[in-house]
């Protein structure tokens, strides 16, 4: 057992996958199968498009955001929801314009990333 | 996609699974491998000792609880702090005495239930 208590360490997403100020600490917890994060998107910061072999849960622990799937509508997300996104779905979640969010990500495989989500993309 | 709002349905966790008032959403996301719940302990509430396949992460998002590992020490854990269990490893985890506990809980797997956590156990 080993207890995470994240005293320093954050690092900055790399500018090839995120559109923004975006925040994270290094992987805090794993499973056999899923890597667990933390990240925080400052307002209008944003992933890049990417997909996961076993899919991918977002849960939101502070503020608000954005997800899209491919060919999907832009869907709110605030704190307490959580986003079930099914193996190979194409997608992207970010803070809204005026806020940041917090989330967990629980992703299940490797994750492949593919472009950037552009302004006209963001703003729906 | 699918974003559960958590707008109802939080049930008590079962008495042979647990000691105390502890309460749960329904699963509010899976990956593949894993399934993600949202669990709040009362004060002095705990889970049975049990195991999980694949392991399990736990991530603390408000108050103070306690985690230990079969033969190993009780640990104090807070909000923000994140518990990896690793795959078989018999364990069990609650809220402190006087605080109230909500976490995250990523399990890998199917988790196997053992026996109740004592009182005395819980005391340390």
């Amino acid at each position: 057992m080993e207890v995470a208590r994240k005293t320093g360490h954050a690092a900055k997403g790399p500018a090839d996958r995120f559109t923004g100020d975006v925040w994270m600490w290094p992987r805090i917890g794993a499973t056999e199968h899923t890597e667990v994060r933390v990240v925080l998107f400052t307002p209008g910061a944003r992933s890049a498009w990417h997909r996961h072999p076993g899919g991918q849960v977002l849960h939101v622990t502070e503020g608000a955001g954005l997800v899209q799937s491919r060919g999907g509508v832009r869907e709110e997300i605030r704190a307490g929801d959580t986003v079930t996104t099914a193996p190979g779905e194409w997608h992207w979640h970010g803070a809204a314009a005026g806020a940041f969010m917090v989330h967990l990500a629980v992703t299940d495989g490797t994750t492949e990333w593919a472009g950037e989500v552009t302004d006209d993309e963001y703003r729906g």
